[in-house]
């Protein structure tokens, strides 16, 4: 299936806003199998959005319009497509009652004619329900291509194609099913290399390495009937991934919205650890990352920034076992860098210390850092001292 | 001038970058009254990259080409764009003499013949330098139409649009001088609001204003023949838009590359003064923020972030007065903020009491911050201190 992507709104074209719902829907395109070729954006404007129809609907199987749903007169593309197909527009109930309770409930909004253009579709459309807004969108068949009107607001138009649209371009029996795997300590282009044959002969499951700063996720993605099949599809292609090289150490923890600090805070409240925390460069980054995924603030007894010190391995022992004793905590960390060598042309490289004292056990490891710019350098050191942060947990779990 | 972007690239289609070259290019044209009226992205493949050249060929008078000038086999942008207008490739010799220097500088790099791509350019095209990359861009005219070809990596396409392209799309007497003005204090419709009539009006020079997490910038663009006039006209206009309500309170610096920390460090760096922080909500991001923008580190004394306690303006000045005695600071900032509502359905507020010691003197002042998240609200608060501080040097300076 060939699709492409048409965006509607003046607001692109003049660098307002940033087309992020092209790769969303091209992301999540690409999962289910359908390949996009084209992205297109126009503005706000009848006789142009008609020309960009007449050239899609000639190249393309699916053609997808995003944006230009709202109240307003420059909201257009459900006008302009009726006018293409040469169809009417006719009102949604679902999503005319939808406006009435919207309206009920907020006695201060006056709802004027216009807010009832949100409601309509094109006559014959099958309606898409809107989640997260009171637009409604659409899709409707002519002359074997098959369009999709969608919202141009991100949550709307990610809420509407995962509830609405997804399902019906799946096969009716099918669903797509992802999970996502998260690491820390192994570089994207590593991982690629370990991976080399499973990404190169990928059928179903497909999957996806993703490259972030620091660490790199990697999507599985399987169409199947239930989620027990799935699953079990998922966890075979897991533990052959895992069973590479040292992929199961540098795996954390999994799901789109997850971070190493995250993972950390609840291993913290698992356990019921309470910790306490010493900087120098990163100059309190590590404690507001940390405490930002903190649900029990309590167990974050303090912290402390320190500058213009001379750094040695006995000085961050001394610090993360002073810094326990200090506010009464279970676990204290010492993050204390150096730089090494700062460069305009390479990278600026650093070398950290990470001391921990748990329960009064004292360890450190030393780890050397690099990055474009000071503020990346900052968080990848505050992402090794996260690490070994869980690793620590980890083993003191086992022992409890 | 009808204007049209092309990116080139499958990596766009597949979702695995976004497509912000179009969004810098739109709003860099419109600054320079350039309408662009159509965003194309097309992958890496000749017939399908042609199909999309014959059709804007028919509708603009300029079409950029971004992307697709790499050293790989399917990087063809300009491979296509000659074949499309019957032209040959020729080398560009500047380009090829860089090429070389930077193959004799990088001894470990192997230069295969592949490399050379990169120096190419259609015949007759004027070229464009690369000022952070390998590969050179060009600018053809024919049949009406005027073709550009930039880099993909945005660095890179941003230094070529800058330094070559810009100068030769404006009159060729004619500069664009612009001029940001970074406003704390201000929402962005309050702004629009008080500037209504100049934004309405506007002809030369422009202003738009563009909103950030807690901060509001307004750029000011004009068309001159030299900086002295440009200055002039802007001067003017500043002095307008700067007479208006509390907006001059609110000015708190010039730039695009520019930030609340960084003025107040810059602030702390040219009167010699040393600081330390205590914070407890904010959880060290007020010292991360600030110390980034530091030059002189050793001005910085230390910090602590504290949890758990009673929040009273007693003890915030205490602390405040506390944390310089105890590091020897000249300046010390508390920071103390308590949730005041946690919803799902509103913001989120908080309270936060900011306390300064400056030289033994104590002042306080209260703010309410609301946010749609945690971190952002905490990214406001500190915005809140920044403001404080930057009042506090100024007066500071001013008695010295």
């Amino acid at each position: 299936m060939k699709a492409e992507l048409i965006a509607v709104g003046t607001e692109i074209l003049t660098g307002q806003i940033v087309n992020t719902n092209a790769q969303f829907l091209s992301e999540k395109f690409a999962e289910i199998g359908i390949d996009v070729f084209f992205h297109t954006a126009v503005g706000d404007n009848t006789r142009r959005l008609l020309s960009v129809l007449d050239i899609a609907c000639k190249r393309s199987d699916l053609v997808v319009l995003c944006g230009g749903l709202g109240p307003t007169e420059d909201d257009l593309t459900k006008q302009t497509l009726a006018m293409f197909l040469g169809k009417e527009l006719v009102f949604d109930q679902a999503a005319l009652d939808k406006l009435d309770r919207f309206f009920a409930s907020r006695k201060g909004r006056v709802r004027t004619p216009n807010n009832e253009r949100q409601a309509q579709l094109v006559a014959g459309s099958t309606a898409l329900h809107n989640p997260a807004g009171l637009a409604v969108g659409g899709l409707i068949e002519q002359g074997g291509v098959t369009y999709v009107v969608l919202p141009g607001p991100p949550s709307e138009l990610k809420a509407m194609f995962t509830e609405s649209l997804q399902p019906l371009l799946l096969h009716s029996n099918q669903k797509l099913y992802s999970r996502v795997l998260r690491f820390f300590g192994v570089g994207e282009s590593q991982l690629v290399t370990i991976l080399a044959d499973l990404i190169e002969n990928q059928t179903d499951p497909t999957l996806a390495p993703y490259a972030k700063i620091g660490e790199v996720t990697l999507r599985l993605s399987t169409k199947a009937e239930d989620e027990e099949s799935a699953n079990k599809k998922l966890d075979r292609l897991e533990r052959e991934i895992l069973a590479r090289e040292h992929l199961a150490r540098c795996l954390y923890g999994y799901g789109e919205d997850n971070s190493l600090s995250k993972v950390v805070a609840r291993k913290l409240e698992a356990i019921g650890t309470s910790f306490a925390i010493v900087e120098n460069m990163t100059a309190g980054l590590l404690q507001a990352d940390l405490t930002l995924g903190l649900q029990e603030c309590q167990l974050f007894k303090g912290g402390q920034v320190v500058s213009d010190m001379e750094i040695s391995a006995e000085k961050a022992e001394e610090l993360a076992h002073f810094i326990c004793k200090d506010v009464g905590a279970d676990l204290g960390l010492a993050l204390l860098g150096r730089v090494k060598s700062e460069s305009q042309v390479d990278n600026t490289m650093a070398s950290y210390l990470i001391a921990f004292c748990l329960n009064g056990r004292v360890s450190i490891t030393e780890v050397e850092v690099g990055g474009y710019t000071a503020q990346h350098m900052r968080q990848i050191a505050c992402l090794h001292a996260l690490d070994g942060m869980r690793n620590i947990l980890l083993n003191h779990e086992n022992l409890l």
